[in-house]
């Protein structure tokens, strides 16, 4: 993530990587509202939504999270009346399960074995009853990426092997994705999510990636993103899903399920199916048969506690050999306190406990108005085209731009990378160029994370339309200008 | 360390890993406390001193840090007036470094650059004005080897090369070192300590060791760990360091210096030097020329933070070039309250803060009467031998075991690991035994955690030495039946 970001800053101000990295975002980004006459411009500070990180963007974390992770680093707070029973309750016995009953000691690499109890009965809950094993559960440091998914593929890969093994992944992608597989030794087989339909998984997509890959590389594993991201907005429902299943059993593909916006479906007629439900839903013998990977963190979703570093991947039908390999390659504990954060993840405070009230509000104060608003004002611009949100935390708008700005921007940068730069400059507002992910060729976008406060939104919103107003005007004008001067 | 942990449990109980892996460690080996026939043995708890993780073997983690954490995380607790004003200043200062004022942002990858700046003068300091530049320091998560080691490791060492690439590494060691070095296609080559000399590193051993890598690898790193672990005890003087930094530079070795017992030393005569201060005390061409990477965490010494993943590592003397590919390497970024705890070890309250007093009756109560006791009560014994403790946080005595005892272990055992295992289930203390580690042919060591409360120490010394005065005469009361019966 951090990566991405220095990308932007880059590309923003032309400033070397090395410099760039000891300024600090938000904060630092004040020198970009003075223009290069040292005058102010029309904002304050930058609004940073180009990361899926709730807490920069100014969500509040959930109280009951943090009161419990305190009370755990600094057990002398349950002695007074200022936290509630619940709370303590929890904290008492999450102390219990760390070794000399401090956050401060080692523990087991796979994760504290009570706290991937409560991952595998949430997961049990969450998938109406079918089976879930604790052996099968790994709670992970950090992102996704970086370690978690790489150390599955690490199975997955022979970087030896010729034709080289491939990875079908959606396009669009973090670029992260991409330069991993690459690392592996592996080959990036993308395939394409249906922007027509809100960004929809469709399998004859999935058939025309491994036509693709037809003497290039040899694929074996699948990655999707459900609910979608970086794209957003799509949900897949249980038909999709099941025919995706269909899809990897015949082409004996190994299924890598990005699940981690798993809570964040706001459309009316979608719901989160997980791939392990729906797998188990179709039967034997596939149900016993394919291979998959389900990750979940404590990073997405209403939590948003990035900085903890916490996650879990849940494994699938793996060969017990395998397993055993697997265990050798998550050799990285998980910060003992953001094990914490996914024990209250998977286990909020229920209907009836002290701590639910507050609770109930601060997941109410949620998306939906946002989602309503993004949706509303960027689809009264005809130059914009969003797709309804029915899940993830991010809108990944179209934007037709003026073929003058296409030519202008042309010179020098991606058109819509052009657009975001300007974006930055006149309006303060960090987002991110569709081609940062990939693309349709010929099409753009823009991506921005919807989990904000409702009032940043509204101020993010407003910024963005004068600017797309004053920017459309611009290379019209800028059009018509030139088409006098030629005739 | 799970691993090697569960590597213990192993010969323990004979249980496969799977199984143990959801055992949590000290609490669950009450069942150790128990005979075949179910009667309770002399023991109430298992102590487990195999780890350095002094929090699990009941060592208080320091208010101060806990109370930081805790305002970090739950900013409404500095409302009240029941934290010092330091606190509430630290943890403030602290938040403003966070995107968002959350610890639950992503941060930087290669850390908060105001903590980096925080650790830099902390260097400075340390090492008597030596210029210390931010740009040079990566703050890692997670364990030394795992992740930061080997990240610069992956830069040394091509594992495509022919000889292949060797890097020096001392005995006795962590396995998993060889382990890493193994895995990135490296050699580790062996250079021993010696034990008569309170485990000195000498220059000749370095010699010998290069001398056995001819024909066999191409060395080009030398890793040091000062003071020593996982033998403990040693701590490098200011010429040690000197011979070493020489020879690295006329062999034209990257030194690795695993410096994270640096807080911890106890000799009188000691003194911790860094391999940095000592490079630049020799002035040029060698201060601006050898290449050393020097490894500090919070898991270690005085905080003995393990829990919260946080080190950091400072490179000098790097090429422009290699440090940029370096700075790719460090993706995963330290868990934002590790970086916290990070700013507090690297600056503790000082006197005339209104939390040293409090500070300063933790960390007094610390090692030195332990220290005391262990090498008075271990060198009682004419069958052990310990070194004078200098520094670390490890006993690593030389055990000489009965012939019989040897004899009767060599049927399935290392005969350090069947005392060690003999010394689990007789008197319920979970040590290491030397074989883990490497050591002299013929020789035989027991290794334990010293960082204990005082009174954890005493009962491991009065268990140890009931347990060992019955081992010691049941092997030679055995070897005297044994020898009637041969009459």
């Amino acid at each position: 993530y951090s990566c991405k970001n220095t990308i932007h800053l880059q590309y923003v101000n032309g400033k070397k990587k090395k410099t760039i990295k000891n300024i600090h975002c938000l904060s630092v980004f004040i020198f970009l509202c003075l223009n290069s006459q040292g005058v102010r411009k029309s904002y304050r500070e930058v609004i940073d939504v180009s990361w899926g990180d709730p807490h920069r963007a100014g969500v509040k974390p959930l109280s009951f999270v943090r009161q419990v992770l305190a009370a755990c680093l600094y057990p002398q707070l349950m002695d007074g009346d200022k936290l509630m029973v619940d709370v303590k309750q929890r904290a008492q016995r999450l102390l219990e399960t760390c070794a000399g009953g401090s956050v401060g000691s080692y523990s087991d690499t796979a994760g504290i074995p009570q706290i991937i109890q409560s991952v595998s009965e949430y997961i049990l809950r969450r998938d109406g009853g079918v089976p879930c094993h604790p052996e099968n559960i790994y709670i992970t440091p950090g992102s996704q990426w970086a370690l978690t998914v790489t150390n599955i593929l690490k199975v997955l890969v022979n970087s030896e092997a010729s034709p080289r093994t491939g990875v079908l992944i959606p396009v669009p992608c973090h670029s992260t994705t991409i330069v991993s597989l690459t690392a592996l030794g592996a080959v990036a087989v993308p395939y394409y999510l249906s922007e027509e339909r809100g960004w929809a998984l469709e399998v004859e997509m999935l058939q025309q990636a491994l036509d693709s890959a037809k003497g290039v590389c040899n694929p074996v594993a699948l990655y999707i993103i459900n609910p979608g991201n970086p794209a957003g907005n799509y949900v897949q429902s249980r038909k999709c899903i099941q025919e995706v299943i269909h899809f990897a059993a015949e082409k004996k593909l190994f299924l890598l399920a990005d699940e981690v916006y798993q809570d964040c479906v706001y459309g009316k007629e979608s719901e989160f199916v997980s791939y392990k439900r729906a797998l188990a839903e179709i039967g034997a013998p596939l149900s016993d048969t394919v291979e998959l990977a389900s990750f979940h963190t404590a990073s997405k979703g209403l939590m948003g506690e990035c900085g903890l570093r916490a996650g879990y991947v849940e494994l699938v039908n793996l060969d017990p050999a395998v397993m055993k390999y697997i265990d050798n390659l998550f050799s990285n504990s998980c910060p003992v306190l953001g094990q914490v954060a996914l024990d209250v993840m998977v286990n909020p405070p229920q209907p009836g406990d002290p701590s639910y009230p507050l609770y109930l509000k601060h997941i109410r104060a949620s998306l939906a108005e946002n989602v309503r608003r993004v949706e509303e004002v960027i689809n009264s611009f005809p130059s914009f085209s969003c797709q309804s949100l029915e899940g993830g935390a991010f809108a990944f708008p179209r934007v037709f731009l003026p073929p003058k700005a296409i030519e202008k921007a042309k010179a020098g940068l991606q058109p819509d990378t052009f657009y975001c730069m300007r974006l930055l400059e006149e309006a303060g507002l960090l987002f991110s160029p569709g081609t940062e992910y990939g693309q349709m060729e010929g099409t753009y976008h823009i991506r921005f994370c919807i989990m904000t406060p409702t009032d940043t939104m509204e101020e993010i919103l407003k910024r963005l339309s004068t600017f797309h107003k004053q920017f459309m005007r611009e290379f019209i004008l800028f059009a018509s200008a030139t088409e006098r001067e030629t005739k």
